[in-house]
Parts: structure tokens; C-alpha cells; sequence
């Protein structure tokens, strides 16, 4: 195969922790609906999962949305009977993420110097724009990508017009991050190339699946293993 | 003076109807609170223009933080009093916001494909991501456009990047916009050329003013005027 001229890289989880903070959001916000309702931490993330895919369509991804989703589902699950103050309590949720430092995963820095080396890589990241460049600023990354790109969803269309705008063939380009269903299905799909870096937490509205044995696919276990990969793809017979 | 070499356009309140939305979630909310206490619609307003001020740097513009920023006021407006059925109204204003039928405002299409006819236009608008791809595609406007820029501010330093991305001197270089604080004096700061057109209503996050003898300035009462005015700064002496 020919050389892969470009590589994307997904940021939260994959460069930074982030979905940690949604995690401590969700066990803040069963712990105060746990003082009103006599259900199970599991019913209770079932039936904010529920509001949330409703809601996506007009709020998209990220903390904001998140804090809205779940103030209407405390007051449904209450019968209107939650205190304003534990409504503020969810508010300060979002806000308490929206604020987090941003930590970079290990080896993240050394990892994408090394491939910036090679070639041009680039960020590819949705979610809320706002926090998505206070993120970026503050990783100190920021310099090392050719583009920085936010987008409401990472699907195949997507992909498509970026990777027209920047003049890369799919066949070329491969994407590097912690989702199966934002980083790698959409990918291979186009004819890319894919890396999944798992974290040790998936977001629900995340999960899916993928063929391990697919000849674009290839799984690490941290971004320090990226070089290799990248270049098994390069010295593999075309798939 | 050379040519334009590119025309940017700001989007709501520009291309089409939008703080007539956030108006209407406004006056909503001084309805909600007038409930509650007793005050001034205007202090109800400033109080919520306060929280903005200071969410801000953490929500960002948009219908969602706005949401935040409301059901946070009037908590604290109320001391807690308010109630949680009071409260869903207040996150069904975000809903309807962001849910609102793109109205394009007159002449829009005809101004913009006449612009685009002579040189590249980019739409260049902040806000929620999500909410203005969605308002984008309805708008039936995007493939008018060489570039769509979503920023979190519009500044000199997110112009002076976009410009630096398409290959565009500032003076070269005009924005169209209702907007004197985000469309207008950033540009001309950068030795551009802008374009006012106003909004019949403007968000008090907005509020600015801008010397109306600036020589790389014009001001126009709708985008009809909008190719008399460029031609003018084509064939004004440079300034």
C-alpha cells in the first residue's frame, strides 16, 4: 500500500480523561434522585439514557445537554416534587465538568510528536465547541495539529467532507481513538484506516462493535504502541 | 484599492430571523418570575444578563446555556421557591429555541448568490454547534457557501486564523453582519472591510459601537444594498 499521508486523532479519552467526569456527574445525579424515588442506580441511568436520546437531536453531545437532559428527567421521575435546590445541584454538575483540568492520558504528548513527524495529523473531536477549544488551549497540544476540526457527530459524512477539505484520499488516512461507533466504524466504512485506543470507560450513547480481524483495523492498549501499528498498516500487503 | 477577494457573512439575524426567539424565551421568563417576586421586568433581566455574563466563560453562547443560566437565576431569585413544574417550563424554552423554523430574512438568497457570482463567500457564526448546522441545512443556503466557520467568539484572533486558513490578506477581505461588536470591529481592526446590516433587535451581549466615517465601513438597511456597498469600497480611494 501507498504511505498513510494524514492521521486523525480523537481528543476526549483518547488524548485527555474525560469521560470519568460524566461518570461522577451520573453517581451525583443517582445519589439525588436516590433521596426522592425507591429505584435502582441502573433504572435510574435507563431512564436518563431515554431522555437523552430524545434530546440529542436539539441538544447534541456534552455537558450542557447533559445537565438539561437530566434536570427533566429528576422532575419526571419526581412528579415535580425535587427541590430547587437539588435542580441547582444538577446545574452545578455541568458546570463542575465544564471546569474539570484537562490530564493528559500517559505517553499522549511523545505518541503525537512522533507521528506529527511523519505527517500532518489532525484533530477530529464533537461534542460541545466551547469546551472542545478550552480543552484543546489548555492540553498544550494544541500546535502539534495541522487541523483542528469540531464536529456534531462523527459519521461517514462527516469524515467525507473532511477529508475532502483536506485533500486526502480515505485509503490514506487513518484515525486514531477510543470509540468504535465515532473513530473506527465511519473509517474503515470510507476506506480508511482505523486504531482503536480503548478507555477503561465507554459513554452508553458510545457502544458498538467492530470485526477484529478487519485487514484496516488495528486495537492498542496505549498511544505509545502508535508508531508500530501505523506502520504494520504501511508494510502490510494491500487488503 | 485591489478587489475583494472574499465576502464573509455572520448568520442569525443576518441571513435569518433568531433573537426574536431568544426575545420571546425572555419575556417567558420574566412571566415566570413575575410569579415569584416582585420586581421590575427589567431587574429580572438584569439579573439573568449577570449570571450570563459570568456563565459565559464556561457555557458559551447559545440556547442551551442560556437554559443553565436561567433556571440558575431563578433559583437564586427565588431563594429556592420555585417550583420544579416552573423550572421544566424554563428548560422547554431552551427546546423551543432550538427547535424554531429557519425564516430567512428578505432578499437573503438573492444578495448572497449575487456576492458569491463575483468571489468564495464563507459564512463565518458562533454559537451552538449543533444548533447552527441544524440551521444551516434547513436554511437551504450551505452549498452557496466555499466554507462554513463555527467559532466560540468572533474576535480578531478566531478572524485572524480563519483568514490565515483560506489564504486571505485582511484587506482583501469584507464580513457582512448585524453584529457592530462580533461582524464589525474585529474586522476592522485587522485592516478588513465590514458591512453593517441591522437587526431590528440586538442581544444585550452584543451591544457596541463602531465611528460610522470608519473609511472601510458601510452601513446598509438590508442585503439588498449588499453588492452597491462592496462596490463602493472597490472603487473608493484607499483609505
Amino acid at each position: 500500500m501507498k504511505a498513510l499521508q494524514m492521521i486523525g486523532f480523537d481528543a476526549d479519552d483518547t488524548l485527555w480523561h474525560s469521560e470519568g467526569y460524566f461518570d461522577a456527574a451520573h453517581a451525583e445525579f443517582e445519589a439525588v434522585l436516590g433521596r426522592y424515588v425507591d429505584l435502582s442506580q441502573a433504572a435510574v441511568q435507563d431512564r436518563l439514557l431515554a431522555t437523552e436520546r430524545v434530546n440529542i437531536r436539539l441538544f447534541g453531545y456534552g455537558a450542557k445537554g447533559m445537565a438539561l437532559s437530566m434536570v427533566e428527567t429528576a422532575i419526571a421521575m419526581t412528579d415535580a416534587r425535587i427541590s430547587a435546590a437539588d435542580i441547582h445541584r444538577i446545574v452545578e454538575l455541568a458546570k463542575s465538568i465544564l471546569s474539570h483540568p484537562v490530564e493528559l492520558l500517559p505517553g499522549v504528548r511523545e505518541a503525537v510528536s512522533a507521528v506529527a513527524g511523519d505527517r500532518p495529523v489532525v484533530l477530529i473531536t464533537k461534542g460541545d465547541l466551547f469546551h472542545q477549544e478550552r480543552k484543546i488551549e489548555e492540553s498544550g497540544l494544541g500546535d502539534l495539529f495541522h487541523r483542528i476540526e469540531i464536529v456534531t457527530e462523527k459519521d461517514e459524512r462527516n469524515y467525507a467532507r473532511l477529508l475532502r477539505e483536506f485533500g486526502v484520499e480515505p485509503a490514506r488516512f487513518a484515525m486514531v481513538g477510543n470509540s468504535i461507533k465515532s473513530d473506527v466504524i465511519p473509517v474503515l466504512a470510507l476506506g480508511g484506516y482505523a486504531v482503536h485506543v480503548p478507555y477503561r470507560l465507554t459513554s452508553a450513547l458510545e457502544r458498538a462493535e467492530v470485526d477484529a480481524a478487519h485487514p484496516r483495523f488495528a486495537a492498542i492498549a496505549a498511544l505509545a504502541e502508535l508508531p508500530t501499528a501505523l506502520a504494520r498498516f504501511e508494510h502490510a500487503p494491500p487488503p
